[in-house]
């Protein structure tokens, strides 16, 4: 056999036992170094492949894949720079735990680092953000050679999904020919092929919830509280399941549940919606400093939050943290349960959990009335950004997914989703909390998702990933894009550089003079501009019964945002502070 | 004083000392945690400075930037995955030698790796990419520790500069508050100032030119030599002077000069302009295997150039290497003369060097002008890919740049420009030879650049680089873009892939559907379509004139192109052949 032909066979290998291993699906970029593994991918019929110009789209569409699907998604780029677009998206996927699988081609040692073209040092490319990295090397298809490759896939599923989920990042050299020019031989001749039944060459069993661990930790702390709260931050794994059963937890003990949407457990009589806005007031939240806190998936990014949970007062807090993010900036943490996952606490319930006092509880739900009240009032019934994040909380079906740009979208569906039993599902990019690749992220979310998906973003966020608007086009995927054009990074201006004016513009705010309508007629989108609540609601109908891609754009002012927001939380302090 | 006004203060001093050894400018991003940063980037009166939504963009602009000038550029991003979307550039920059200066913001160390939010492991994120990476820490600004940051920049600096030139990267961890609520004392007051008379802190002298070696290690080898050659590619460190320096050594000894258009050199009575399709007649490249060979700059890319120089026949190989590239991938040098630069072989004609026969240079040009006349000939009229670059390299002033991507383009101008004296300079990333980032270094160089600048490139690449065309909208800086729409990755038609049909359209080809006159809308450029040479002419002289963005859109077709291609190359076969 040809050394082609070798290539051809192992990577078939490789790909066929991804495939059994759960591989969601690949991201595919042009080249020619990559040609044996695109083929291969692009002929296995168990891999959906998208096919992506940019390598840093393709990049944040297979985060997007695996953050929707559960699973890990896969790329595979060229040789040379192609790879390093990579690295934004992985870089999320490490701070968020989303398993990805990159497979990057390159030139074989003997054309390294010797004037080749295209050839750059990818050998640990990633350095540490990675799990593991692997030097595939080139090999002839033997019996041996490609059970161990086929080893080697599971290794590299498995280990992208175990503990702490992340990257792997295999460097498959390949030399030329890159193309066949003899029909590939059939497992049934050169042997190497797969288990029986489609599973995979090393299984994996489910992991374990530490539900009885968890509950026997939690018992004594849960027994002792007179005033507990639980803390419910994004857990993209755990899912939906996961945030019904911390809602359902918060429920049966009867302790206020401060839920981020990003938590899923933002539902249930015990959930409370407002808290960033009530603990931005001092007499409430020294009112309501807990005594035990149990935290569930990542700590929500709200400064309120933050300062309160940091408190020297507080008495113990707990974390379930399976996937080891140590997320506790404060150092105020007292107990860590590494093995414990979210649905552990519906065994916890079962275990049989005292309920602690309903007064407490009681408070919080006024309180949290009182402020959806006050917010309502303050915000009025114009079409504002605030008004925008509530909307969609309050209206998007179950089956919709929304996802959230990283800036201030994300902080206002925190701060003004209402609570909901049948709510979308909320996905963002909060691991490293970048704006970049957020398009291309909810195209992949679409393409991993049965249902609808909404995108909330502002301008600057679509003008960084502009390329990302490609996937309308070249893979018809459908999405309803909701645009907040204020004309600039509007969180900006909630911070003191807003006062350095000399050079606040054009250096922080950047705002691109990009028109929506434009964009749309370049990308092919179904554009509406929406001035009211009820354009705004017909438009987000219209996209989601769509199967093409719609621009919705909102027009805002970024200082009028600012005095709105400014307005709102004092509405808030003085309702709280009246009570 | 505050530990915000000691961030300010050796900011200050870091800012002044780049500014100092010659930095040529820097890029600022959004961001918040780089405030500190970026405001005083943008106040220093010496550093000029360019805003950039993407930070992938930015880090292509200053490659630009650095290109143009011969003096590195600095970029300035926020803490995140900001920093990742520099890592294409920076390899190109690492692979192509151009120094850069890349300043990350960062959290302090207290808020790495705790759930703060925008926060990635920053700490030799680039790996072994850059030549020079510090974590610089936070300080009190006392005289002491300002001097140590001068120190540290104008290392900085240098090291990115000297031997091998590259990228260093320094991380600087900034706490809150970011923004000075009190004037910034004057050095005066608090010491640590700069040296007299502006000059930096460490100063450096020019970098000698190995010129008495070079003679002394080259004048036997060209004494004995009886068939020697000049090959010379890109060296854009040697510039102009580099270029006209290696074409006045040629022409001196009487060697025939295959300059690749990078290299400046494609100039003088010796020079050789179609030497990639004469040397794909075999009968050509038998008759024609030179004794001698002397490298200067890079290995052009040429495939029958490499296959060419790998004959064993060919009896000694000399490379000026003072890079330390060790571009040989055939492993074919014999000497490489690592501290000899181009302009030093000016000084190894002084010392007198004898001629080679004239018999083999006027067979060279005697073939090189039948190749040309085949060419014309065979070309036709009309507005062909081949006539596109053809045309940029007659008729482009001297006073011109050329930036031409990589893929299809660069191999037209390597294929297709003739020999001038007063012929533009030619600038491309050809380190790793992708194609992201190219409209944002064309922008870089037109920043960088005192006279006009032409960029030529294909449909895929502009569209890999969309956001780059918001430098027209933001930075208001002029360019001339020569597009050619030729419906997908025009180079690939010419591969073996291109007979893959079931995954070659999709997977390699990956044609984008945009319009260039809706990408001109949408960015305010002024298109022109052009249909003849006349147009394209018409159009490129407007655009030289011009100070806004010109897209001069050419439409191909792919097949059409390959087959023209064809036609050229059989066509100065034959040629060949009949002589």
């Amino acid at each position: 056999m040809s050394e082609t032909v070798d290539q051809y066979l192992l990577l078939r290998a490789l790909v066929d036992e991804l495939s059994r291993c759960g591989l969601a699906g690949a991201c595919t970029s042009p080249g020619s170094r990559s040609t044996p593994l695109v083929l291969t991918l692009a002929r296995h019929p168990g891999v959906p492949t998208w096919s992506h110009v940019d390598e840093r789209c393709a990049a944040f569409f297979a985060l997007g894949v695996a953050k929707a699907t559960g699973r890990p998604a896969a790329l595979a780029c060229t040789s040379g720079t192609a790879a390093a677009n990579y690295l934004p998206a992985i870089i999320e996927a490490r701070e968020s735990r989303v398993p990805l699988v990159v497979l990057t081609t390159d030139r074989p040692p003997e054309l390294r680092d010797v004037g080749a073209g295209q050839t750059i040092d990818q050998v640990k490319l990633y350095g540490d953000v990675v799990k593991w990295f692997v030097e595939v090397g080139t090999h002839p298809a033997t019996p041996e050679r490609l059970r161990w490759i086929r080893q080697l896939a599971c290794r590299a599923m498995w280990t992208a999904i175990d503990g702490r989920p992340g990257v792997v990042h295999l460097n498959l050299p390949l030399r030329e020919p890159l193309v066949l020019t003899e029909e590939l031989p059939d497992e049934g001749s050169v042997g190497g092929g797969g288990r029986p039944d489609g599973r995979p060459w090393v299984s994996r069993p489910a992991a374990p919830t530490g539900a009885a661990e968890a509950a026997d930790a939690l018992r004594p702390i849960v027994a002792a509280a007179e005033r507990g709260v639980v803390v419910a931050g994004r857990d993209e794994r755990g899912g939906r399941t996961g945030g019904r059963a911390v809602a359902a937890f918060a429920e049966a003990i009867g302790w206020p549940l401060l839920a981020d949407p990003l938590s899923g457990a933002r539902a249930g009589s015990a959930a409370i919606a407002h808290w960033d806005l009530m603990l931005r007031h001092a007499g409430f939240a020294d009112a309501t400093v807990p005594d035990v806190v149990l935290r569930v998936g990542d700590l929500p990014t709200s400064k309120p939050l933050r300062a309160w949970l940091a408190r020297e007062e507080i008495g113990v807090q707990v974390a379930l943290d399976p996937e080891g993010a140590w997320q506790d900036p404060s150092a105020r943490l007292d107990l860590r349960l590494p093995y414990a996952t979210a649905p552990a606490l519906g065994a916890a319930v079962a275990a049989g959990l005292p309920r602690g006092p309903e007064a407490w509880l009681d408070a919080w739900r006024a309180a949290d009335a009182r402020t959806a009240n006050a917010i309502v009032t303050a915000a009025g019934e114009d079409l504002t950004e605030i008004r925008v994040a509530a909307e969609l909380g309050a209206r998007l079906p179950a089956s919709a997914t929304l996802f959230v740009a990283a800036s201030m979208p994300i902080r206002d569906v925190e701060s003004f989703f209402g609570v909901r039993d049948d709510g979308p599902r909320v996905l963002a990019n909060r691991g490293a909390n970048g704006i970049d690749g957020t398009t291309s992220t909810a195209f992949g979310v679409a393409a991993g998702s049965p249902g609808p998906v909404v995108l909330l973003l502002g301008d600057v966020t679509l003008a960084h990933d502009l390329g990302g608007l490609l996937a309308a086009h070249r893979l018809r995927l459908p999405l309803t894009i909701v645009l907040i054009d204020n004309g600039g990074g509007g969180i900006f201006d909630f911070l003191p550089v807003a006062s350095q004016r000399d050079a606040f513009e054009e250096h922080v705010a950047t705002p691109t003079g990009l028109d929506p309508a434009d964009v749309a007629t370049l990308f092919g989108l179904d554009h509406r501009l929406v001035r009211d609540v009820g354009e705004l609601r017909a438009a987000v109908d219209h996209g989601l019964a769509s199967d093409g891609v719609t621009l919705v754009e909102v027009r805002s002012d970024r200082a009028a945002n600012v005095r709105l927001h400014r307005r709102v939380t004092e509405a808030v302090q003085a309702e709280l502070s009246g009570g």
